[in-house]
């Protein structure tokens, strides 16, 4: 049996939005690495009763209870009270922790306020965690085999602590292993990858599978847990060869990669390069490709052709092609694509044009539709897509769309 | 009394750190804007068990429980099962979001999967909250006179249907008024924003001020409460314009403004014409710009110029600002400008050269290094900036300071 665990996040800024709950992933990643199941994230405000119930209910169904927030040396932060009254512990002065905040104050040439002695107390008979970043320690209780941890809510101190001290600590109790891929796609809805999985949980029902699709694709990750390390890794791999068959050319990619990452390791590897005429998309595709680092090896040119003056100049669109096919076309997006191509010098042109919203669509050219086109020296092909949401979305799906089409087509596959 | 209120967000990669909770943030932003005070934010798996004694145990401490996350038409999205029998009713399908899918599938001119259909299911005898941009509907579940609220766990979607529905039906029940109002500026750094209004709270003691500091500048958010909406809409009007006036021509708008939507009134409402040419922002000005519905009407084109021959070529940069000055130089940002503004023969040419990182940077020309230019028929304006972070902060913020400049320059500020 993995460990159980449990996340208490402490601050009112947390209730009313003012800050997105960034040490919550945090910890939640941490503990997931090591093999614990996080069964809970729970968030309440700086005050005692409601810091007591979710201690309280949280140590009655996990193993191992994570809380951060509320160790300040102001008068909102009452963590230490309220746990210390769960535990029916008087809080007693840390002296090491004492003299690290004398030091503190020493250096600064400041003097302390009496209120900053209160960041040196921790109940008594709690194992201290150190802080070396900041000066409030955290601390461990334990009862019945249980643990809670107590650590400063500032990022920087508890990430410390997390990785210095708990995280070292939750791995020789774990006793447990686990191992985790996430494969990447594209090209598929949500539902499409679902059912191509829907077996999985009868062949690995050791491995869980989830979901998640953003603008980009969709990913599947997927995650195991074992007695061994190599066990769990070797699972991992069966499993992600198994899922990645069912998936098939959607899978172009594992882990952090993405469609711009991938494309410009194809690129690189192969030494040839890249051109881009946008219009729906409006720079967006451009944007993705000059995330990757490096991609000035590779991208020479984009341009954003917004009026259809710069598809007949600058792209050399045909005027024909825009009086018979209109500029949201396969015809446009073929001459847009050989266009910027043939004028940058490069090995391969990419164009999107279509009519992202909410305005500009008709029956026939309805909002959403989109036509992409990619040009080598062996041709160039096309795509009719449609998407059916908010401009931001389309332009999102539309630039997907395109750099998965130069995906595959630098694969072999279209 | 305030309505008390508890936020469920139901999702395995919010637990494991996947994801970062930004819509607990959203939900508990909006409903203490409402004047509900939020008492607890709690995140489970895709779990029946733990969804349900989530639900029930929210139930029975607040007002208004709103839940999301789990609408989704895979087999992990369990939610409205467990949430249906909380309240012991069978699912049924509502009609009218079914016809939503299936005509969404049909304009897709793609088959509809048979998970497709769960979406359309909602609890028997629950309100639906429509869902105008994508396709699960969320609903709304009342018991003894409290309320639960489950919404999809898709950001887009979750957010439009709080504003749409959720909020006002909210407002109209909370009793106590409440007004807001949130200050965008751009060219300040938080802590600048901090010190203009550090006199604030004594002048305004019943205005609470947050300051959201984000890639596009920071946003100053007053907010007020009170017995009447009247008195709160004046108190607030008052809090603004001392806010504003102290934070003079930071201020480019107020509540959804971005600054590429006021650059599009201003060019619009007087007829003039905007070209762009990117060098280390890549395309993302362009594709801001572009963000904006009607942008169609006074951008012309873009340019992303990631290779000097592209520099030189398209934009007329002329040889000897590359040798001399190098291309991340004010000489260059303002050829840029000059060039694209007279190849387009727009009103406005903006332009951005810089080294994004991690690579390219040297003694003289760190990281983070960037000019802009913005050229019109009165001469052109160059701006240094240095960044400190990675390649897409550095890309963000210095789109962010090349669209600050067109705006200032469209005001007569710069």
């Amino acid at each position: 049996m993995p460990l159980t665990a449990e996340i208490i996040t402490i601050g009112s800024e947390l209730l009313t939005g003012l800050t997105v709950n960034t040490n919550a992933a945090f910890i939640g990643e941490r503990l997931t690495a090591v093999g614990a199941v996080v069964r809970a994230v729970v968030t309440v405000d700086d005050a005692e009763a409601d810091i007591r119930n979710a201690v309280e209910t949280a140590l009655s169904r996990a193993d191992r209870v994570v809380c951060t927030g509320g160790l300040g040396p102001t008068n909102d932060d009452v963590t230490k009270k309220a746990v210390a009254a769960c535990f029916g512990r008087e809080l007693v002065l840390l002296p090491e922790a004492m003299d690290r905040i004398e030091a503190a104050f020493r250096a600064m040439g400041r003097d302390m306020a009496p209120a900053n002695r209160l960041q040196a107390l921790i109940p008594e008979g709690a194992e201290p965690v150190p802080n070396r970043v900041g000066q409030a320690p955290g601390f461990i209780l334990s009862r019945d085999g249980r643990e809670l941890i107590v650590l400063p809510g500032v990022p920087s101190e508890m990430r410390a602590m997390m990785d210095e001290t708990v995280i070292p600590r939750l791995r020789a109790a774990a006793g447990t292993a686990s191992a985790a891929l996430a494969l990447r796609t594209a090209g598929l809805p949500e539902s499409d990858v679902g059912r191509k999985l829907e077996d999985f949980p009868s062949l690995f029902p050791d491995v869980r599978v989830g979901f998640y699709p953003d603008s980009t694709g969709v990913t599947v990750r997927l995650m195991t847990f074992g007695s061994s390390a190599e066990a769990c890794e070797s699972r991992i791999r069966q499993a992600g060869e198994s899922a990645a068959d069912r998936l098939g050319r959607a899978v172009y990619g594992t882990g952090g990669d993405s469609l711009e990452s991938v494309i410009g390791r194809l690129l690189a590897e192969s030494g040839r390069t890249l051109a881009v005429a946008e219009s729906c998309t409006g720079g967006l595709i451009s944007h993705r490709i000059t995330n990757v680092a490096g991609s000035s090896a590779y991208f020479i040119r984009g341009v954003v052709a917004y009026h259809n003056s710069v598809k007949t100049g600058l792209l050399g669109v045909p005027e024909s092609v825009l009086q018979t096919a209109g500029a949201v076309s396969a015809e446009c997006a073929a001459a847009m694509a050989e266009g910027v191509r043939t004028a940058a010098g490069t090995d391969f042109g990419l164009s999107a044009t279509g009519i992202a919203g909410p305005g500009g669509g008709t029956e026939e050219k309805p909002v959403g539709l989109v036509f992409i086109g990619c040009a080598d020296a062996s041709g160039t092909v096309t795509e009719k897509h449609r998407f059916l949401r908010e401009r931001l979305w389309n332009k999102e799906r539309s630039a997907t769309a395109a750099l998965d089409l130069l995906r595959r087509r630098l694969r072999g596959f279209a």
